[in-house]
């Protein structure tokens, strides 16, 4: 049994969610969007960002986490914005013993539909699909259920390999 | 007195400078350059750098704290880098309770030479001439000694205007 957290990391929204791995078999724990205040400071918002992580490693003492790798040709500023959270996350992870995988979008898609080009609707709907009675908070927390999904199949992958 | 810490955040070099600030006299106190081992996972390294500002901080326990604006209009690969390690330090300066400064770099120049188009090597020059006996660990420190003494500048101008 493996428990992986799903990361979808963002200044203002960050999506989380926790899917159990049984061999081939999956099924959801737990899901949310983290938000920070627009109003504070960013040091504070980042701050508030990590103690929040924090508090679900804590609570749920997950074994491996995963990210999507960053589109970088979008605005410069997003991504600046964009970095700086997911900076945040991945070391709050590291800190908790954590290794983190990084997926492309592409990767994600195919794993969660079969298909790199599927829509964002057919991701969502795969994901009802895939962990049966799953509640969504939010688009961020589909992402985010969607990368652990990932990441659930490429261990599963790497057991029938090695 | 105030013990102000400037940073210039980067993934791989990290510069660091401790200025004292009483009234408008400055003093140098310590610089260094904290860097990230290129052949860890982005989340160790971005651990490691936490780690280290945790202790800087910890040995001198500065009151206040001073970054660079940044550039965004440079690679967006680098955008993502420089905002993951910049928002780690940011983090870690809010964790501990102190408050950061941001600041353009042209008013970097401005404070610290007197014109916002000043050259580096002009900048280094006047940081050995306002921090009489400093020794420069390199060029990242140098800028992170200039981000603290712009803040310095800052907080005497706040204290003259009040």
């Amino acid at each position: 049994m493996t428990l992986i957290l799903g990361l979808d990391p963002g200044l203002g929204t960050t999506g989380w969610g926790l899917v159990r791995a049984e061999g081939n078999r999956l099924s959801h724990v737990a899901n949310g969007q983290l938000k920070t205040d627009a109003s504070e400071s960013l040091p504070k918002r980042l701050s508030h960002l990590a103690s929040q992580l924090e508090a679900i490693i804590a609570d749920h003492s997950p074994q491996a986490a995963a990210v999507e790798e960053v589109f970088v040709n979008k605005n410069p500023q997003s991504t600046l914005k964009l970095g700086q959270a997911r900076g945040v996350a991945l070391m709050i992870a590291a800190r908790a013993g954590i290794e983190v995988g990084e997926y492309a979008p592409r990767l994600v898609k195919k794993a969660v539909v079969g298909t790199g080009s599927a829509e964002k609707v057919q991701v969502h709907a795969m994901i009802q699909h895939l962990l049966p009675g799953v509640e969504i908070s939010g688009p961020d927390a589909a992402d985010a259920l969607a990368v652990a999904i990932t990441h659930a199949h490429h261990l599963a992958s790497a057991r029938r390999l090695g």
